[in-house]
């Protein structure tokens, strides 16, 4: 199983774990604003990175933004499946109008 | 080859176009601090899907987050599969702190 | 009557105005998560202008982010008034904090 | 002197303050991309608050957008006055711009 579809049967489990054993379950425990407020978060830290940090620090941050997407993702129900379906669904779309641009 | 892994490359393809023929290009030749501003733009938009959308919202924001943040990735240099052995690197680390939790 | 003042005075008669005479009135008939999305985009545009514009960037950009402040705060009618009031109470209480700090 | 003005002195005062006496000398210390991150992080905060929260916690997350906001200005050397000059600049424009459209 590939590292994000992993880590998001990770999450499933911990956000029924007790808060204190668990920085998943603290976090749901907060309730969906809070887990919004750090998908934010982590997208500023990783602007910040990206614009005045080094490549471990953007690695870092963007480790953090991935994760909390998926504990986002989680909390609402939403399958990480579903986004990378739409991904495919997006670059299908694109490669044919790519292709038509060319044979124009 | 997955998603995220797929999209990735055509985004490094994508990235020596000509900005008139693609989004991935015009997005590069505007530089970084454009590229990280989408970033931050687009998880703001997945923050409020989120707190105030529909499912369909909130899956297509967390496309768009995913897709810049591949955009940014590869404006600077770094590899996904970095990004994704640091979560593997952390669930490791964190495994093993919860598996020594358990048995204190 | 200060800018800030008189902008908020201005907001709140543009809210009713036509959508399409008014930038303000537009923006208040997508509703307010499209309102507090332009809030979080403008912060993201001042945090970039601050790592990597210059100062007339700045200054554009810290500009865009009040305005869209003084909407949000008109369209959830919450005065400046009572923010800069709030800002007024911490000062005090910060300000005794830091007289008793230097009588200790 | 109105509230903004004389907490944008403050804060130039704290900036060469001890770290350990300050939360503004601190931060500073930090260096300005925290400064900036803290911005985007209070804005997501207020964007979170005025879509989930109630008036207490809008007001208190735009009092602390504003004040982390004269915290950036203040490190970059912009006098929130040249800031407030331009959104009177662009009232003046815009004013205009509505009286010639109602002239038409």
């Amino acid at each position: 199983m590939d590292t994000l579809t992993r880590l998001e049967a990770t999450i499933a489990q911990r956000l029924t774990a007790a808060p204190e054993e668990s920085y998943v379950a603290k976090l749901h425990a907060k309730g969906l604003p809070k887990i919004a407020q750090k998908l934010g978060e982590e997208a500023t830290e990783a602007v910040i990175a990206a614009l005045a940090g080094d490549e471990a620090e953007l690695v870092g941050e963007a480790a953090d933004l991935l994760f909390h997407l998926l504990v986002l993702l989680g909390a609402k129900g939403v399958a990480l499946e579903q986004v990378l379906a739409e991904l495919d669904r997006r670059e299908g779309v694109s490669g044919l109008a790519e292709k038509a641009a060319r044979s124009e």
